[in-house]
């Protein structure tokens, strides 16, 4: 993550820092499952990106990313769409602050469905409509629409992983598709 | 209200049937509070029209009407948008078939917050961001764009009627508002 | 169903007028699905009824029925569930009217996830604690406990109809299991 | 706050490691409005805690504080309400994470409604109906129960502080009240 508003940049933490709170404090987190969406609101694909791992291994991933300090929810939303999309994608940020569920990431597997190696991450997660161009950035190596039943095949969901696969599909029940 | 659908038209009811149906069950309707949301996703104005009542008064109110036979829900969001606002309001119809609430509009006063004296109606409420033009249609004498903090004001609420002051606060409350 | 509430009963519908109703309006339910929790709201166990359809087939199947005509939601929820389950079933009545999701029951096959060929019937969904001994009545032949991962195999969601397998999803995904 | 978790304890932050990450960070809190509820669901009171603050003012509050690290949120729920409510008040947390709304706490006053000089707090809030005997503990002078008419009352609210008051309402309008 790279992190260049200058504004809030005081406040950051150093990367020891950030390390040593990881073992100590609920990091919080905002995840976006990008979707299209048709005239009558219905989800007609959904995004997932494809990112190559620390590990080496390659997994599909939702936008996924930390709040910082003085940053509101819903900006914390754009920042990381446009981070992993590109600044065209134009995502529409949902109106109300409620998610459609809270993802508790866990560094010992097994507590929830999450699961998260370098922290506790507790994260507010949101269907998010983009409209616009969507391009892969930084580490992701690729970014790709599925239809919603395709993004439901087990061979799909396989490819997510720390539960962002149960993540997937409660957003996508939750939408009714 | 005036339906011109000819798909479902012959499974519509007859005046004389709507009013006995009335008597006897309770009517599914859709309310909608259309809002102007700037790029963060944060209401920035509320719309409110102004109608002349079949009692000869005027009073502010939300976008309102059935769903009929054989329509979705969403479908119905959308007819009652462009049947109050034209054909140019362009909404973003919500994504989930979650309503923010449930209004059960009683025909007897102090059941609930919500009155009807024609009908038993249940109505799902959404909050609907509209993009475009809007224009009052047919019985709306007009359409206006509040401030949020101005539509929760006493004066604006006084003007509304069967509960929906209350709707609205609700909307606006689930929305951060 | 049997309506023994004196105090509606003149404004009910006789079973011809009702059949008219439903080839004219969506008719308002209610979708339940009784869970036990435990002391950190976490659901334990979902309980599905076992019923003999019309045609002879046996189903799994949520708690559903109709609301009626002056009939809060929330009363109809309890009345459907002890119709149900018994009068002992002591459910707890969710506080907020907003349902996790509503499902639309079209006469059509496919429009919808959701399918009902009598009617069409749009439905107000709710997980619902209940507390107390649960004993099949009237038509149910069983009612019966299953753990969260069972109640999600597919030789169990195999034996819902008309949608309901999807509906059992949805809320348990809602409820984070 | 005391810890006396010994699973956890290692890892909790000394009180000047937690002011350190408290200019740093956003920090994860719950705030749970405690209610009685009839048997329909419907909320019959509102309780609310009278608390000395540390400039030696009086206020009313709802029960409020953070998530530990390695701690669920409805473990967190449960640890609070019984801190300030006592041993005996049986709260039934909710079933589903989804809160009915998040509360960001920023130390700047203005950026939202809500507002903590100690701290950039996000809180996720829930409406929990208590069952038991709720006795004020530790730093609490006193819980009363309010009827929802009355908590809602200019002058209750005005006793809130944080932007408490517009949380109490959000949750009461989701409640339906």
């Amino acid at each position: 993550m790279t992190h260049t508003d200058s504004q809030t940049e005081g406040s950051w933490l150093a990367p020891e820092e950030l390390d040593s709170a990881r073992q100590r404090l609920p990091i919080l987190y905002v995840d976006a499952i990008p979707v299209r969406v048709d005239t009558h609101g219905q989800v007609t694909s959904v995004g997932l990106l494809l990112r190559a791992t620390s590990q080496g291994t390659i997994t599909r991933a939702l936008v996924s990313g930390r709040v910082l300090y003085h940053e509101r929810v819903r900006s914390a939303l754009i920042r990381h769409l446009e981070k992993d999309l590109g600044p065209l994608a134009l995502p529409r940020i949902p109106i109300a602050p409620q998610p459609f569920t809270v993802a508790e990431y866990f560094p010992t597997p097994g507590v929830t469905a999450f699961h998260d190696p370098r922290q506790h991450a507790v994260s507010l997660a949101f269907v998010v409509p983009v409209e616009g161009d969507c391009e892969p950035q930084q580490d992701a190596l690729e970014f790709s629409w599925f239809a919603p039943a395709e993004a439901r095949e087990p061979e799909v969901l396989a490819d997510m992983s720390g539960g962002q696969d149960t993540l997937l599909l409660q957003g996508l029940f939750w939408a009714g598709v």
